[in-house]
């Protein structure tokens, strides 16, 4: 320890209790932490020079951000060095003509967003934990969000990366240029690798127009077959900027907990959030005639739409505080997706094989559906005790993950795989790309101290 | 050959002359053709079978599009197989819900194009040799083209690829998902690699909304800083579909030789093409008042607008033709890169190292500069030998790329490596950078036998 606090200063190095709980963790808690360490470098400088250290003495390095991550990414419980990039969380040369601006990896999510809107742009990339969550974090695990019907990725907004690789290596990726076909696009390669590749520790970021005006529609519908056609028909004129779904159970347990209330009186079985610009009155006037034509169709039973910006932050809650309210019943969690246009079949089949098997779990739906993304939470029945309940999830698990794989679907959407998934990892990629995999990590980090036995084991 | 004849069948295996030189080429005229065969598969498993086969004898193998690519990534020059993917041409399993379909590699990007029409829908990559270029030469050289700043590369409409290894293995990437963060994203490793990773042979491309109502206007400027702030005041308010610019130069030469008007009296230093969505009026009013603002600060000094599709199309002949206007002249030509914010600087520094060394060159400059891409050439003097020309335009190349270091550009903004640029590679790319690359290509082809020699050695 003594090389590294003559490189971060004594301070930087943390190895009490409380600071590796902290920092051995993310939101899942599956594991327990036990880090040997946790070092605060601040300066890439710094980053580089502990990874050449441990490199040399071969030790485990887990890069850590905001820690929100859903798959155990950035858990450290087995003697690992934590590298936490907080410190370097510098706002800086924002670029007005190529709207990008360049971003230490700790800076948080919502820090950008917010820089962005003082420049009067925006930072599309959200969900519910960026006001905990890092840039290089994001960057990582390549996230999603709400907005990825019409914004894609993280992956679409790193307009440059700087990686310090497994050896050390300072790597300057694209630079910020819009087009470079100048070789490999590594960069690539570093968003979404979760640090098993380096450590992400500076992205130059694009930032784009604010949107005008943003109205958010409410619709329930009687089966997920209807929702598609909902989909299909209003992305057939208007760009959605979101169109996610839940169901009537997801729907009650949130006005029930939330001193919500319902969208509409009409109880559906499903229903469907969408969101756009309204730049002018044309906007609105074409939603209420695709919106009558869906009920036409026996598409839609009701609906109802945002009239103000406050009444369009309450129809998002009901969406978007799902995830918080249904956390007393420990839910089994699960981010997978399909083919869009496979989603209601895909629904069914897993509904089907849950049903058989355990008839008594209460099945809460919600997700991303414009893109395919769907989040399964299976409630834990209050008299069912917590380990049974995890063996039975176990189970359903594989279930579920057959299912994927004969859909040609993913078992990580937008989550990562992280430790949680790795042994899923073969339901989605067949064992020569994991092989292939394999050899890249080897080719960034070759001692195989970044972030080892994340994704996949070596 | 034998063994490939009973692979592919004896038609399909062609050793004439004529067959050699037409598939040994692309649109560089550079190098003399000089493949050992050309085969032409029918289907993804006889692509495995000759891989497997040239990989068991250590064959190199140059994986063959529509050879519009100018980087001569294509050309076979040194014995190669020619392995051409021309009847993998097949357009298959449109998916409306997720707006994808699917593409054998050999078909035509036109052809995509006419699909999507078809369709109701749009494929938005589009450039001058869109009527011979494959998709897989597109995916392999990531083509960008006139429509980058609103809708990206080639790179973003690949859903799903097929790729055969140069072990013969096939890859199954990503499969159509919009959202997949299983593990790293190979996908985008095959994206614009030149074939040196192994061959395309499928992709499932994404569709879009077609555009509504597109409307040109052509503006002249004074001197390229004007030229940026017309794009920012646009940008910061109309969503550009396109922003391309070309010099007085270009203009006078296309107007004298394409029988087309100028596009209005006013002679300017430089001139921007605008083109934009008008779904109503109120889209052409915001854009006449931006344009008279840039009018009062005076960045413009004339304009005109298209009132109909046909002059929207003669407005963008006067960009699309210089390409071929300027053939005569044998220009010297170069794609390159920088931050869109820096490209007046980067235009008048090389400007200024060309004159002071070549005060009888004639610069003729155009490009997307929405996206910080410019296409510089120069036009041989007349009574200047090309071979003499073709020397003094080596060292041009050294200057212009030491100045593309500088500004960190990029030395192929969109036509890729090839040979052409491959010993300029390292003034946009590190060493370390470089030889991961190797490392990379080692894993895809441990035997190194896909297009060996391209954007790098080995
Ligand atoms: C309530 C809630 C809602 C969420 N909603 C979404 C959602 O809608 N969409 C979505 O995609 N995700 C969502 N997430 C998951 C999570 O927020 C994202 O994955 C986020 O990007 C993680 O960022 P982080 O900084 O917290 O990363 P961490 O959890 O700290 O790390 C995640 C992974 O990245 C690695 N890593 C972190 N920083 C670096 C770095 N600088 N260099 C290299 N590797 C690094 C870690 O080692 C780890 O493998 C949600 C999480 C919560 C708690
Ligand atoms: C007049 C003109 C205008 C152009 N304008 C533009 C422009 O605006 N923007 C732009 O980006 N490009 C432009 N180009 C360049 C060229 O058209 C593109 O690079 C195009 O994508 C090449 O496609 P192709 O099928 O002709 O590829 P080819 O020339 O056949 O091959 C290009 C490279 O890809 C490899 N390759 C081809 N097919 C496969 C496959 N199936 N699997 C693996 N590797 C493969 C080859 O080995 C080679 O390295 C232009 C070219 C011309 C002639």
């Amino acid at each position: 320890m003594a090389a590294f606090v003559t490189i971060v200063g004594e301070a930087r190095v943390l190895t009490d209790e409380s600071a590796c709980e902290q920092y051995g963790l993310d939101w899942t808690r599956f594991y327990a932490p036990d880090p040997s360490a946790v070092l605060l470098p601040g300066s890439i400088e710094e980053v580089q020079d502990i990874v050449r250290l441990a490199a040399k003495h071969k030790l485990a390095i887990v890069p850590s951000g905001g820690r929100t991550g859903l798959s155990a990414g950035a858990v450290a419980a087995n003697g690992e060095l934590v590298l936490a990039l907080d410190r370097l969380n510098t706002i800086s040369d924002f670029n007005p003509v190529d709207r990008t601006v360049r971003c230490g990896a700790g800076v948080i999510t919502e820090q950008l967003q917010q820089f962005a809107e003082e420049q009067d742009l925006y930072y599309p990339v959200d969900f519910a934990s960026a006001g905990s969550s890092q840039i290089g974090g994001n960057i990582a695990t390549n996230a999603g969000g709400i907005k990825v019907i019409k914004h894609g990725m993280t992956r679409d907004w790193v307009a440059g990366l700087k990686l310090v690789t497994g050896t050390g290596e300072l790597l300057d990726l694209n630079r910020g240029l819009m087009k470079n076909n100048a070789g490999y696009d590594l960069r690539q390669l570093a968003i979404g690798a979760e640090g098993t590749l380096g450590v992400v520790v500076e992205a130059t970021m694009s930032l784009t127009r604010t949107p005008k005006n943003l109205a958010v529609l409410v619709l329930g519908a009687p089966d997920m077959q209807a929702i598609m056609h909902v989909l299909a028909t209003f992305q057939s004129e208007i760009e959605l900027s979101a169109f996610e779904f839940f169901s009537e159970l997801a729907l009650e347990k949130v006005v029930a907990h939330q001193d919500l209330p319902r969208p509409f009186e009409t109880v559906c079985d499903y229903y469907a959030l969408l969101e756009f610009e309204q730049p002018d009155d044309q906007a609105m006037d074409d939603a209420m005639r695709l919106f009558e034509h869906c009920m036409e169709q026996g598409w839609v039973y009701d609906g109802t739409v945002s009239q103000s910006l406050a009444q369009a932050q309450n129809l998002w809650r009901l969406r978007e505080d799902i995830s918080e309210t249904i956390t007393p019943w420990t839910p089994y969690k699960n981010d997978i997706s399909t083919l869009i246009a496979k989603v209601p079949d895909f629904l069914a089949e897993v509904e089907a094989v849950v049903n058989k098997h355990y008839p008594n779990f209460e099945i809460v739906w919600f997700g991303h559906i414009g893109d395919g993304n769907v989040h399964l939470n299976i409630l834990k029945p209050e008299d069912l005790p917590i380990d049974e309940f995890k063996i039975q999830c176990g189970e359903v698990s594989t279930w579920v993950f057959e299912i994927v794989q004969r859909y040609g679907g993913s078992v990580s959407a937008e989550h990562g795989v992280g430790l949680l998934k790795k042994e899923y990892l073969e339901y989605s990629r067949s064992p020569v790309e994991i092989e292939m995999m394999r050899g890249i990590k080897k080719v960034f980090d070759p001692q195989g101290i970044m972030n080892p036995g994340k994704i996949f084991d070596l």
